[in-house]
Order: structure tokens, then C-alpha cells, then sequence
């Protein structure tokens, strides 16, 4: 029986599972970043082969399909670099390219319809229908966008403090945190120009850096639950999340089937599905996550959220699916369990 | 009688004229950006003696000082390299480098004491003891600050159009202003991922340039006077560049004289001085500037405030006051309207 290969490439690290027509998991293995866009070719399709050859290990047999899940993956990419690279591991056929978005959904069900929210260091919502995005809400990016996101939560801590040592806003608990990170001393009483030494300094090290390294500091707001600003802050970042969520189609009746259709008035509703969350802000800043499902509820979009770690589970759910396997619960079951048996060995 | 030279170096253009003791100007030139930190230091000190020895012209006889205005004043530039340069021109003494906030401060008054806002590109408030920067307020830069700045105006714009096109925000006027401006058609119903097509497009095209490009979308707040989402981007611009002016210390009692001194409490307290505005955004922008004297007057902090184009008066009436020359009003006038008459002829 051939097997399937299901790769989970992130900016960061890539995840390769090999599983079985009935969801096991044969293999797993981790590389660095494999994300073309942001790594460039090269690095990133040696990340994907080198976590797949990991992963395959001494199995040997054919493998019927490959499936890359990955941001970016509505671009026009070169698919066949795709193939190419997987010939070197025996696969001779197709590649499928499809969506993180879709990978952080299937991570969390099995089923084709529902929501996913994700705020890692970008902030995106996404309504699924029949298995496919049909609405996309924000992920619009740093610099316009992708509010409640980590770096949106970086940014305004940054700014909060810039804000708060020239007197344009409040003191807040989170200028210790930040200078000290920074390696900032704040002296009151020494001002260059106008201007606090320990502001000035602060603008210096923020611009020597890359914009998206605003988001190391987003983990700031969760240490400081006394702070006015700070949660300040997270109630802004929940309400843009929720807004996210909701403009995506959270809450809106029923679901065409038609992937991207128009779904207004269309009388053959159903639930509305699961709701999955993903992304650091979420899994780990849990005063966000509660608070966008309490933004939810108000606005009668409550669904208890489904809390997944990365796009593995769900880029292993997609292979078989995309292949006319048919995932239920069972089957869904056991490639959770198989695969969370071999990440904790 | 030796003249003096006084040069007022932008990021895009320098200006410099040359004036004598009673602050008639006997010369003036405009050459490229002179600011070391954006363009560099060779083309910068080439911009900068361009202008000046054009402003020179025949004049022949000996320079007695030579000042130049600039943004990043109160970094550690290396001022003998500044001497270098203008020794071809026959200086051999130094070069005094102001800030070029001082030098829009004086653009607008001769006082040595008052507030200053200026709101082109950047954003930054300013409170002016004793001819020097007391208390300077935002100027943290597009990506923490800036606030109500032109980058902040435009970013807001297109924030505002990512916001429409997914239904996170309200529909606005200035979708169609900025789709057009980047030559993206809209067709509400061509979608791929779930994503409108004219979205994804808006985000490329944003990405492909430099942020601070963003900038020139800020004009669009104005060009749709009914739209009430251009109407709030414009009243948050003028509520975050009051409150830049307010941390500055305008409206806080007296001035200490002492420069960079603290002022709390201090009882020989003097009128609040002029208030100058300086900046694209608060010169050409009326709205703006109109909405922000509004916000101060309910702050009590009302100063019918000077209008400056740029920092060329002001370098001028730097060098003279730098070198002991006594400007009063008489003088100032002289520098103006001289002035204004070589520019316009």
C-alpha cells in the first residue's frame, strides 16, 4: 500500500508527517524554514526534501501523494521545482500545494465547513466551505494590517512606551519590561535636545532593527495583567480579531458548498461549523483567546474554539482528503494520536 | 562686513541664503536633499556647498558664520568633515548644526520662547525655552510614532481600503481614490482564496514599495470632504498632533529659561509665547490644522498659530542670533521679505 507524505512549511520550521491510508503515522521529522517566499528556493525546498527523507526513514515503499502546506500558496509558484525536488525522494507525480490557512483548520476537524483564526506573527481569519477558502478576512500584512497579530501587539508596546516617556500617553508597567529588554537605562532627569536619553535611545534600537522584530515584544502585554495599558492593549487586539473573525462570515447563516460563492440568502443553511485557533497570540496568550470568544458571544458567533499548534494534523488530514480518502472521526482520531505518540517520543 | 551663510538642509532639498548683519539677504540658492542620514554624507556636503556657493554668486568677501539646519541634529555627526567642505568656499571657521525644528521655530518668530508643530512626512511637537529645545514630544518615527503625520495619514488611508475591501471596516470614498491611484480594478466579484482579487492586488502593490512610501496617499483624506471615514482618519491626525503639542508643555504655565530645565513650579512664568506650525500636512491640509487649534482651544491652549513653509527664515535668523546679531522685529521682517523676494523672483 502506497503511503502519504504531508509537509507543514513555515517560516521558521518545516514538519514532514509520512502516514498511511488509514491515518497512521509512519514517520515524522523537523527541518528549518520552508517557505519559499520568505526563505528563497533554494533553502526552502532543501528544508521540505531534508524533513521528508527524515521522515520517510527506511520505509522505502512508493509514496502516492505529496501535499506542502504553506503561506503564500495562492501565488503562482513553480510548481515543477516542487516536483523536481521530490523525484530525488522517488516521487515521481504530482505535488499538491495548498493553503496554511487550510492546514491550521483541518489541524483542529475533519470536517469541510467552519472558521479558523490565526494570529501568529500575521493575524488572519478565513471561512471554509466545502473544503476550500471561500472568505478571507485581513492578513493584509505588518504595515496595513493583520490587527491583534503579534507584531500589531509588538508595535503597540513600542509605541505605548515611546508614548509614555515624552508624556503623550500614560506610564504603563510595560516601559520597564521593554527598556530592560532594550538594555535601556531610564534616567528622568538626562534629556538631550528636548528629548529623554532613554526615548532617544529606545528609537535608535526599534529602527536598527526589522520592522516584523517589533513582534518579540508582543509576549510584554501577558506580563503585565495590572496594567491599564497593557490590557489596553489586549482588548484592542481581541476586538480586531473578533471583527477579523466575524467579517470573515462567523455568524453568518448557513454554507453554500460552493467553494467561494456567494452564500447570502441561501436557504440550505447548516451549522456553522467548527471554529479553530491558531497562532502563538492565541495558543499561548490565553487572555486573547478568551476574550475574542467573549467579543464572539456578544455578537452571537459563540463556538467553543478548537486550540491547534501548527498546520501538521491538518496538512496529514488534507493529503489523504485531497487524495479521496475519506476522513472521519475515527480516522481523524488516530492520525492525532499516532502523530502526537511520535512529536512527544 | 562679513555676511552669513545660513542653510536649511532637507531630506529633498536644501536651501541657503546668504545674509548680512541687518538680515538682508544678498543671496539664495536651492540645491538636492542635504541631510547625511537619508542621503549620505559625500552627497549631502555636495548639495550643501551647491547651494551655498550659488548663494554666494559674486559676492567675493569673507563669510563670518556659517549654520545649517538639519534633522538628526542631536545626533554625533562629524562636524570637522562639515568644516571641510565649506573651507572650499573660503570659510575656515566652523559650522554650526541646528535642529531643523529650531530652524521652523524661527521661520515663524523671533522670540526665543514658544511651541512648534510640524507635521510633514514625520510628526513631532516641540517646546522652545530660551532659543533652545526643551521638551520635544513624538518625532519616534514612522513605525512606533509619528502620529497625524503624513506616513501616518496614508497608512491610515490604506488601512482604511484593506478594511472596506474584506468588510472589517466601513465602505469609504477613498477606496476608489486609492485603487485608482495604484491602478488596481475592482470587481466584487472576482475572488481567489477567498480573498478579492483587487485585496490581494492592493497588498502587492503596498509591499513592493518602502513604507515611508505610503506617504503620499495622505493627500486623500482630504479630496473626500463627505466621507465620514476620511473625516475620522482626519479628526484622530489632529487629536494625536494636539496631543503631541500638549506633552510638549503647551499650555503648561511659564517658561523657565533654563534650557531643558525642569518648569513645574516655576514662578517667573511669562505669556505662552508664538505657536508655529510647520509641514505639508498642516499647511496644505488646512482641515487638519484647523481641527488641531480647535482641540487646543478646548485644552485651553488657544495660540492662533504662524504658518512656515520650510526652515530657510529660520536658519537665518539662527546664524544672526547664534553670532550675537540681535534680531528683533524690525530685522526679522527685513529677512522675511527679503528673502521672500529673491525666492520669487
Amino acid at each position: 500500500m502506497p503511503n502519504f507524505l504531508a509537509i507543514d512549511a513555515g517560516g521558521t520550521s518545516t514538519r514532514a508527517v509520512l502516514i498511511n491510508t488509514s491515518g497512521e503515522c509512519l514517520g515524522y521529522a523537523t527541518a528549518g524554514g520552508g517557505n519559499p517566499v520568505s526563505r528563497g528556493f533554494g533553502p526552502a525546498l532543501e528544508a521540505l526534501t531534508e524533513a521528508s527523507r527524515k521522515a520517510l526513514g527506511d520505509t522505502g515503499g512508493p509514496i502516492s501523494q505529496v501535499l506542502v502546506a504553506m503561506a503564500g500558496a495562492s501565488l503562482e509558484l513553480p510548481t515543477q521545482l516542487f516536483r523536481d525536488a521530490f523525484v530525488t525522494l522517488g516521487h515521481t507525480g504530482n505535488v499538491m500545494i495548498e493553503s496554511d490557512l487550510l492546514a491550521a483548520f483541518y489541524s483542529g476537524t475533519f470536517h469541510d465547513d467552519g472558521h479558523a483564526l490565526i494570529a501568529g506573527t500575521g493575524a488572519v481569519g478565513a471561512r471554509i466551505e466545502a473544503g476550500q477558502l471561500a472568505f478571507v478576512a485581513d492578513g493584509t500584512g505588518w504595515l496595513i494590517g493583520d490587527s491583534g497579530s503579534g507584531f500589531w501587539l509588538g508595535r503597540e508596546v513600542a509605541q505605548a512606551v515611546g508614548a509614555a516617556l515624552d508624556g503623550r500617553g500614560p506610564a504603563t508597567a510595560l516601559t520597564e519590561l521593554l527598556l530592560a529588554e532594550l538594555g535601556v537605562v531610564l534616567d528622568p532627569l538626562e534629556r538631550t535636545q528636548g528629548r529623554l536619553r532613554a526615548q532617544q535611545q529606545l528609537i535608535l534600537k526599534v529602527y536598527e532593527r526589522s520592522p516584523i522584530e517589533l513582534s518579540r515584544f508582543a509576549p510584554m502585554v501577558f506580563a503585565a495583567p495590572d496594567d491599564a495599558v497593557a490590557q489596553d492593549i489586549i482588548s484592542r487586539a481581541a476586538g480586531a480579531l473578533a471583527g477579523t473573525l466575524l467579517a470573515a462570515g462567523l455568524g453568518r447563516p448557513g454554507f453554500s458548498g460552493r467553494p467561494g460563492g456567494h452564500i447570502a440568502g441561501n436557504a440550505a443553511s447548516v451549522a456553522a461549523g467548527p471554529l479553530v485557533f491558531g497562532g502563538s497570540v492565541l495558543t499561548k496568550g490565553r487572555a486573547v483567546a478568551t476574550a475574542v470568544t467573549d467579543r464572539l458571544a456578544a455578537a452571537g458567533g459563540a463556538v467553543a474554539p478548537v486550540l491547534v499548534v501548527d498546520g501538521t494534523v491538518g496538512a496529514a488530514v488534507m493529503v489523504l482528503k485531497r487524495s479521496g480518502v475519506e476522513v472521519d472521526a475515527a480516522v481523524f482520531a488516530r492520525i492525532k494520536e499516532s502523530l502526537a505518540a511520535v512529536r512527544e517520543g
